[in-house]
């Protein structure tokens, strides 16, 4: 009786709780990010960094932080499923390289500028 | 008398399995990456994915790219102990902003070039 009353009465579980084959309670950290239609996006987090840490995690920030601190989250495992070896600090490196090419660049047009104004 | 035989033998336990209290075996997959005097690197590794999660994906590796793997994971559990809601893509974003800002001051500079050449 119990039993079907829950099942009855419940939404249908989070993601999160689905994966994990638990009950959704109605206070449950995973709820607001992890919805039931996007089950890729726990599953690459649970994998990356353990239900167990994200829950910790979570509930150490103030709600209002809890958002941003999924998304990053998110990304980061995201990037570690399609690259176990370097995960988003390949990324962080890629961009690196982009910023000294950038930047040697400029210095190249900057330096071009001021000959030029020489004549000007 | 096997106890005592135990603690004379064993080499002293790299970082992660003193952490973890456990017996470090001469085929240790964390002993080589995770050294006794560097205790602070396991730990941020260990608190952000967890052992088992870090265990699993060395094992999922090849040799060759594990100190890789092992490099990047600790930039990543170091940035988000550092920073627990953006993590290092805290450091992406500021890059992807550097990365505007010269890619403007580059269009700029060149379009001062081209200005210029035509007085020559």
């Amino acid at each position: 009786m119990k039993e079907s009353g829950r099942k009855q009465g419940a939404a249908s579980p989070c993601a999160a709780c689905k994966l994990l084959r638990r009950r959704c309670a109605q206070d449950c950290v995973f709820a607001p990010y992890f919805p039931a239609d996007e089950p890729q996006k726990f599953a690459n987090v649970h994998k990356v960094f353990g239900a167990s840490n994200v829950n910790k995690m979570l509930q150490e920030l103030p709600v209002h932080q809890r958002g941003d601190a999924v998304s990053s989250m998110v990304y980061e495992a995201n990037a570690r499923v399609r690259d176990p070896v370097y995960g988003c600090v390949g990324a962080i490196s890629s961009l690196q390289q982009q910023i000294d090419a950038l930047q040697t660049q400029l210095a190249l047009a900057q330096a071009e500028v001021v000959h030029l104004r020489r004549f000007e």
